[in-house]
């Protein structure tokens, strides 16, 4: 049963750990946001590190948005390393479609490691199944397609949880498939919403054993601080320090009343 | 003719995408910046992707704001791809003239890349020509000269279009100098606006074939947006909030009204 | 003798460069921090140039947030050169404890370079001087034992002015001990603050001799800022955008009768 505040609350009295090797771009950001919430961000890549680093994480958070090759060595290790111990991983293939090298390498990942949640928009989720997309750098451009279809073949043949997000966002386990409508338009205004929702995903896995559920909760719980920011914002640049506001005010007692989600 | 509001409404429209290899430190908020403007960003330095990326995109921004031997040769890639495709290229030599290795690095880019625009403070671009300046760490220190001369002495001896910022900006391309005193002083007191400015440079060549009225209307858009995000602002970091609410607010059909202009 | 307000007159009189290696996840926080007080920040990592800035820069800020084996290099390069200039260096030595990979590097940083000030949190220092301690990732949980023996020890056997931050932050030469209780428990809320408060420390080295004083009014100067930025703040992300206004609007004037500062 999807029920985000309940999660919420397990997750601040837990204070999991949440380890990330991401990108550059939203480093800063994607550690407020889960501090912001109510978890422990650590963001560490040397392969001197990563495999012990995970082992103190309750999840692991790979992001390839700014990807090269010792990077995505170090994704390798940690992921393996995770795999041993039973810490479950979201993946965020940024980009995926735009060249090849992250096509190729967001397949390596899912091939040669044990992803329990993909989180990608579209566009990027389209491209790993091979289905027809336009993808055009980072920025998500909405696929044509049915999203709930689509989260329900990646999840399929991806052998994952797939999270599409989008204006209405569809995770799906492959056989369940949940469509959660909170969120706003701001949310696309600023770089990094996507990356900020995988890491938040990261912290419901570490607090909720059903990576459908946990998924599902984790956008609720994002979409709805995305809600609460825009109240007031006047722009891009007051929703994003808005935003850490209202992940750090979300109240789990009142969060489950106000998912916004629907079993397809 | 000089005309930003025409220029931001026709970048807006076609949303180029414009891929930056930049410094560690304005990433998320150059790609915000662009993002507010209107266009689209991507940050991808791998040596194993920089070429198909850049063939992508509208227009190139590379900046050596925390450079090292890897990225500088992600940005030969990168920049080599780019004058293969008709990519307009704009560099942003950040603390040339601070260390041997900035300098020769800036000198390197400008002798083997096709470079369209260089955009740097009155100390950068000074060392880059070869005249006296004062250069602490990458923070701008005016120079003592005529601003208006060191761009159009930069844009002759280098072969670019020189956009020189300052209090007043002067852009030249040789012939022609473009002074803009759009702007206001909470644009020092935050760090990575040379870089944004930089970056907005990259959006307006992406929608405009002229690279001299382009870096000018940049300028007069990022300034204009810097005047509006003082209105209100408390200090630097709120300054900084509100400096994304004034770009995504820019009405193009004020700008061109609100540019203070001046040939010389 | 602490006098936070007249260092800081001094500081912005002179403007000292301070030259950070630091993590990537605080990259832009670290240097808006530095230029909001009053000093001008550069961020260099590269092998090529680390010796020749360092020789430019008042002070030197290592920070191990998101090391790894080529940065780890350049750290020991730059300290070198620091040492034979001396230009004092301020040793952050983030997650300490938390993997083999970041305690060592931190001793062997602390073996191989004169490191002036160690800022760290109870759990790192404890890690250090060879006390027990809970780290978890690089997120602060105070060590159980006395703050202020473990400043007096760390000193003493580190052979560095020890500065422990936390609700209470002790400062240490191995003989005074000077305890702060300037602060907010929002610094607490938003990710960087500790590398803010060394990057500040690096600031006031580079403006007052005696490293103990200096590493005391930093904490002064930015646990003030602190309270200022809570005053009117709606969560992490307003308190965040507010802390560079109060760090630009702190009055040197008004800021050592401020100082809640006891010697023990």
């Amino acid at each position: 049963m999807i029920d985000a505040g309940s999660t919420l609350a397990a997750l601040r009295a837990r204070k999991p750990l949440v380890h990330n090797i991401t990108n550059y771009v939203v480093m800063n950001e994607t550690a407020n946001a889960i501090l912001a919430l109510g978890a422990l961000p650590v963001m560490a890549h040397a392969r001197e590190e990563v495999e012990e680093m995970v082992g103190l994480a309750g999840a692991l958070v790979l992001n390839m948005g700014t990807l090269d090759a010792p990077w995505v060595e170090s994704m390798l290790l940690a992921g393996r390393a995770a795999a041993d111990r039973g810490v479950p991983i979201v993946l965020d293939p940024v980009g995926a479609g735009a060249t090849r090298y992250r096509t190729e390498t967001a397949k390596r990942l899912l091939d040669e490691l044990e992803v329990t949640v993909l989180r990608g928009n579209a566009g990027e989720i389209a491209t790993l199944v091979g289905v027809q997309a336009e993808v055009r750098g980072v920025e998500s451009i909405d696929a044509g397609g049915e999203a709930a279809d689509l989260a329900r073949t990646a999840a399929r043949s991806l052998g994952v949880v797939a999270s599409v997000t989008g204006a209405v966002d569809h995770v799906s386990d492959g056989e369940r498939v949940v469509a959660i409508a909170n969120g706003h338009p701001l949310l696309a205004s600023i770089t990094g919403t996507g990356c900020m929702s995988t890491a938040v995903t990261g912290c419901f896995l570490a607090a909720r054993e059903d990576p459908l559920e946990a998924a599902a909760e984790a956008l609720v719980a994002f979409g709805t601080a995305g809600e609460d920011a825009a109240a007031g914002a006047a722009g891009p640049g007051t929703f994003h320090a808005r935003l850490y506001d209202a992940l750090a005010a979300l109240a789990p007692e009142d969060l489950s009343a106000r998912a916004k989600v629907e079993l397809r």
